[in-house]
């Protein structure tokens, strides 16, 4: 694509000039347009301290203010120009703009891309141009952007004003459901540095947007929806590059039904990749993936202010044993651990708890609390303690109104002072969905409380995305992924025996096989290798063996052998008299271990990634998979094995013995590397079964597929 | 349990004037007491017009009115007294409420079954002493209720005053969490009928709580929050005569997790039943089970205001691409088709939208329905005509303040416009959750548009609850589930031989056998069932037949069969001389077809259910089961079937043929009904293998386990 190869002309510089303007331009700007006035209502409202000019080719003015009739005809400098002009005004505008010397444009206008083919031409020679002149684009068909911490909206629908200290900064192909997120945001006191609708992506897209954010101090979370990504490498970089920053990325995608794909195409130009390769890619690089706004919101805020959770659980307390009931289903059902406390935890707690409550993780501290809020502070305190406890809740409302008698203070203050004692991360939740007002955001922080009014659901949700990104942190430090390997030079290996040979030179386990050329030799094979053997033709005219005679399975005996052998020569003969033959192939039976199924894919988007699944029906019926893109790691590998229904399959079901799972994950990892090594054409490499059988791991069989024709190597 | 069987005199009348007393007594009122205050205010702000007595045993005043010292001494009809009073002082004051003639007693008091055993007792003695004075009781360790219809609270905690045209009544075991879902439904702007928090449930239970519910005009629909069900039929029949009135039951219930059955068992007396089989009897009673306390309430709201939708799916139109996009994932998530749209339907809508727009479902009315608002109502209209489309939604937001423009109310006139004309249920949404105020609520009734600020997620999944009762209503009238059976006479089928005997007996398909004493009779035999066949040494006084070589599989041809049969009889008399022999069995082997498991348990709470899933690693690997409450219906097998993950395998997997799944459900009920039969110390019958073959379904081996020792029948 091309924002990945074309030169990017002061690229950082031009940026920040467009995001943090001290001059702005509302080209277009009519008082008649809801847009244009919407512009301008919310540059007002923020309090906007640079210079304001308005375009508009027949001059007159706008909300009293003279219009000048260009940019150029301004004879001012301007960081960045709002353009609300129709689409086909654009060529003469962009003229304009570079006449006047304007290096940033912000494009309301639709009409591009996202009608169809003529739109995207129209669409790549508008960027195009802006290039050439040294022009960047947000948009177009988005509704701009807001630097809260700048008070700086170029936001073409109403806005609320920024909040104090904000930390969560967003970016969204969709400009509406940036306005709802906002709202929501706003309504859960949830402050905003920053808002960036992306809209087409004719230039900036999500990929710059979040390498702008990483790079700036008061975004500590990046809350993002995504239609689809446009250059997934640059993607993955920039969510690194957050990363790196201490900023964590959670993202709320579409697309993952088959209708949004049909959706999608009807509103927007993108390509919609495969969802399933999109959440592969999330786990892998540590993207908290979110399904629903509240949760995009509410996760981003937690990561903003608690960031990741290394290890160990969660602890909660409430003063209602049915409240701490339905953390505990709600906590099971989300994956997120309820560590039971050590004795040392509950003997403590007995000391301090009135006779009626029970110490128990969640801790109902019971009607009591009411009369004795003193047993929040304390009781916290000893939770904390609890070395299985990594993070703590405290479910409490925080009122929109504080009552006459200060009830509510005198609870959340007991709060706090439990939560500064523990030097775990500690946040206070509500019970349902609340709204958090601004005298709720200042009673909490004055208390030295985080709290959430995302409710039990959502903050355990969240709290989840925070444990399973400590998680990935750790992995990280332990896991060395392989760099991807040199490409293999020679031919491909198209046939079962090819496959499995280089398999075999690449380190990975097969099950082991000669070939013999007589029937005695068959025989002295099968005794070594150990019976029951199974004996298949070797021929490079040959794909399918068994429907030529080719194959005998389960052979025991020495006669039984010769049997097989001259067997299988004679029906090939006879069926293919032309064919060239190599020989046959002796491989012992194998009648116990687990059938997986390991195969790598090469996605158009996201490049190649690896399938691990167990074998038969598991893969065929259930669709019981893993996926992660290559090269992968061998803690990736012991990942994928945990996200499989299936999986006690592996620790010895039925009596057979355990997988050595590191050992397999080895073997993954290898098989993941040969399929890197056989370079960009290979559509596929499939290994199935590998069958796992305690410690010994083996490939049975193996194929693949070529983008190319391939010419029998 | 006590409930079920002892007399209740004057039931429905007691409840009555329990409920809807037209006096109360506050029994321990004081000042000093948080509960007592908060009672008292609840009932001032309420403005009840009964009669308020307080009753304090050392008199005094209670907020300037004289405290009498019993309720005796008030020498006034008293409805309903508030128990305030410690344990210790229960019986005394049980006395002067019999000595009064007060029928209805509420107790706040703690200190009974939920501290353990001691407690129990206490509580079962109170309870004793009420019923025979004919005192019904609520509690005790309740908070209350209010009937905020008759705007009357005995609640215990502040209350917001109750709202106009209410239709939603809750019930919950917790009142804490019934304070918090008030807090919520108010919020939302969900208007309360009733609030009853039934506690420990010494008398008035959560069953007998629904019974009332369900004769009054009110509520339509009833909301439960359950932590265990004490006595299960006459939980169902209540819920059943709920239904009959057109009231839809949904139910939070806790316990899902095991950790939750440790922290239920912690705090209340209560008995966690298995939670799998609460869940099969939702689905089988029609009660629609939420998860979280917020699908709770909004899932109430939308059944009172628009009651179960019948088959059909869903249209939704929005204002942005980005939202249809997130409806359409959170809907296939959720299983709720959303039905791509006739031709007929997308040519109409073609007609109205503006050239940038497609016509789809989900339809994106693109920014244009900002400069256009009849676009709204014109293409509800439009989409409500689409024979695929049983419920219709909009999302927008209901303003918590109108906009001097008065934009939302333009738009949401054209929302109500395009709703009065589709004849079918709509419902306008928020796209996140959304506080809803009295203004928010009054614009959209005086608009005629049903809205819920539930958000996408919770409106969705409301809507999926909407949907599967509207199914479940359409099965009750083509399901006839089969009485249960009469117990049948005769011993107990104990061996695998007398089991499959009994089975096909009972009309359940079994593969054939024959029993013969020859090796003569037993080619004879293979040759008439088909071979290969299997041997198998039938004795009453052997169990376990493989381990004395008793069993001979896949054998094929005549010197094959005499050899296997002469080979058992050898192996069996070496092994067991003493055993009595009763002949071989001779059955042909099934190679083909798919493995199904079938197996009926007795819940000690519920009772017997039947359970069925996919063969071999399936059931046992993944847990890949469906269960049910017996007996049931065709329907409800063919249902059980699809919730199977592996279900795929029934539609003819890798080339087999597809499973008749009728004749699969005829032999599903048919298990069921043999089971009943067998009388309530069957513990469990299991059939495993059931092997289906396409219309070949036939049970290959089963086993019967008793509660009692089983007499060699």
């Amino acid at each position: 694509m091309q924002n990945a190869t074309a030169p990017r002309p002061q690229t950082k510089a031009s940026l920040e000039r467009l995001f943090n303007p001290r001059s702005i331009a509302l080209v277009g700007a009519t008082e008649r347009s809801i847009w244009s006035t919407a512009a301008y209502d919310n540059l007002m409202r923020f309090g906007f301290s640079g210079k304001l000019h308005f375009i508009n080719p027949k001059g007159g003015t706008f909300f009293g203010a003279p219009a000048a009739t260009s940019c150029a005809a301004t004879g001012e400098e301007i960081d960045a120009a709002l353009l609300m002009v129709p689409e086909s005004k654009m060529a003469e505008v962009f003229d304009d703009l570079e006449q006047a010397g304007v290096c940033g444009s912000v494009i309301l206008s639709a009409g591009f891309a996202e009608v169809g083919e003529s739109g995207a031409d129209r669409q790549r020679r508008m960027a195009d141009a802006a290039r050439a002149a040294g022009i960047r684009i947000l948009g177009p068909n988005c509704l701009g952007f807001a630097n809260f911490v700048a008070s700086t909206p170029i936001w073409t629908t109403p806005l609320r004003r920024p909040m104090a200290n904000p930390n969560v900064a967003l970016v969204s192909q969709s400009g509406s459901v940036a306005s709802q997120l906002e709202q929501f945001a706003y309504q859960q006191r949830v402050g905003l540095t920053h808002m960036i609708s992306t809209g087409n992506e004719a230039d900036i897209d999500v990929a710059d947007a979040i390498e702008y954010l990483a790079r700036l101090p008061e975004p500590k979370a990046i809350a993002l929806f995504l239609e689809s990504v446009r250059n997934p490498a640059r993607f993955i970089d920039a969510v690194k590059a957050a990363g790196a920053a201490g900023k964590q990325v959670v993202v709320l995608k579409v697309g993952s039904s088959e209708a949004a794909a049909r959706a999608a195409q009807a509103h927007t130009g993108s390509l919609v990749g495969d969802d399933r390769v999109f959440d592969a890619m999330c786990r892998q690089v540590g993207i908290s993936r979110v399904h629903s706004m509240e949760e995009l919101v509410v996760t981003a805020d937690l990561f903003a202010r608690l960031g990741p959770v290394r290890g160990k659980g969660l602890a909660v307390s409430a003063m209602s044993g049915g409240l701490c009931e339905i953390v505990t289903d709600q906590a099971e059902a989300g994956g997120i651990p309820i560590p039971q406390l050590a004795e040392q935890t509950t003997g403590a707690l007995r000391e301090t708890l009135p006779a009626l409550a029970t110490p128990a993780n969640p801790l109902d501290l019971t009607g009591a609390a009411m009369l004795q809020p003193e047993l929040i502070s304390r009781t916290l305190a000893t939770l904390a303690g609890d070395a299985s406890v990594g993070i703590l809740g405290f479910m409490f409302e925080a009122p929109l109104k504080e009552d006459k008698r200060g009830a509510a203070r005198m609870f959340i203050k007991h709060v706090g002072e439990g939560f500064k004692t523990t030097g775990k991360p500690c946040l206070m939740m509500s019970s349902t969905f609340s709204a958090v007002n601004a005298d709720a955001r200042a009673l909490t922080e004055e208390c030295g409380v985080v709290y959430s009014g995302g409710g039990v659901r959502h903050c355990l949700s969240a709290i989840g995305h925070l444990l399973r990104r400590g998680e990935w942190e750790a992995r990280q430090t332990r896991a060395a992924v392989v760099a991807a390997s040199a490409q293999v030079a020679g031919g491909r290996p198209a046939t079962e025996r090819q496959v499995l040979d280089y398999l075999a030179a690449q380190g990975v386990p097969v099950v082991p096989a000669s070939i013999v050329d007589s029937a005695d030799e068959a025989v002295r094979v099968a005794a070594s290798l150990g019976e029951p053997v199974a004996l298949k033709i070797l021929s490079p005219d040959i794909a399918h063996k068994t429907e030529v005679g080719g194959v005998v399975l389960n052979v025991r005996g020495n006669d039984a052998v010769r049997t097989a052998y001259d067997r299988i020569m004679a029906s090939v003969s006879a069926a293919r008299p032309e064919a060239r033959i190599s020989g046959v192939i002796v491989s012992p039976m194998r009648t116990t271990g687990v059938e997986l199924f390991v195969g790598t894919l090469h996605d158009p988007q996201w490049g190649p990634a690896i399938v691990v699944g167990l074998g038969g029906v598991f893969v065929e019926a259930l669709k019981d998979t893993s996926m992660r893109l290559l090269p992968i790691s061998e803690q990736d590998a012991l990942a994928m094995f945990d996200e499989l229904r299936g999986r006690a399959l592996l620790d010895g079901f039925r009596g057979a013995a355990a997988v050595d799972r590191q050992a397999l994950a080895r073997v993954v990892v290898d098989i993941g590397q040969a399929a890197l090594a056989l370079g960009p054409d290979l559509v596929s490499l499939e290994i199935n079964p590998l069958l796992a059988d305690g410690v010994r791991i083996e490939a049975l069989d193996g194929l693949t597929e070529w983008s190319t024709v391939n010419e029998q190597a």
